[in-house]
């Protein structure tokens, strides 16, 4: 395997009590696992399956080498900044081989700052 | 005026006690801005200022003839489902004369999961 196929993605979000809520990300699953055919996963930080740790501890048998997770928040706040360091943490614990690391929060991207920002302006048609 | 300039756009946002969190909602409303000269302005549910209901009452005071909300929200849960209706009868009741509709949420639009799905898969280098 290269080392795209031994680097696992796992799409880190905040969950709900609404079960709708998750199809979004489920469609944005979709479309990575319609472009890579490496290890792509959701992870819920409340209310939904998996958590983080349990999406880690399956993605880790499935021999991957690194797994980087991508905090799918709109904006920075202890979701962010304090939950997902702490579950990072107890997840480098529980698997000290692997190599565990996060992208800053999609909404922090300006390529997808500009494409909310064009979504919003097409609305004046 | 055209129909452009008559049309205000408020970005409707989670809001958070946390100060930093706003920074990517204004980088979305500078974004806009660069682009397109009519109203734009950012708006809050909770903990942040302006909400919803005064962003709306200052810009009616600007003329505008129709207000278009873009909940800028990941996913859909109570917040847009629920809160975010109630919000809008209230300003329609208070300005009768102004049309006011909001759009689907942005995580609902296949460009903007797409966008994150590309940030996320360019993550593996």
């Amino acid at each position: 395997m290269n080392s795209i196929q031994t680097t696992g993605i796992i799409l880190f979000a905040h969950g709900s009590r609404d079960p709708q809520w998750r199809l979004p990300f489920e469609a944005i699953l979709q479309s990575m696992r319609a472009q890579h055919t490496g290890p792509t996963e959701l992870a819920f930080l409340e209310c939904m399956d998996p958590s983080l740790p349990k999406a880690i501890d399956a993605m880790a048998q499935t021999g991957v080498k690194h797994i980087n997770v991508i905090p799918v928040f709109l904006a920075v706040g202890s979701h962010v900044r304090k939950d997902l360091p702490i579950l990072l943490d107890a997840s480098r614990a529980a698997h000290p081989a692997l190599t565990i690391t996060a992208s800053a929060a999609i909404g922090e991207q300006v390529d997808i700052q500009q494409a909310i920002a064009l979504f919003a302006l097409s609305t004046l048609g």
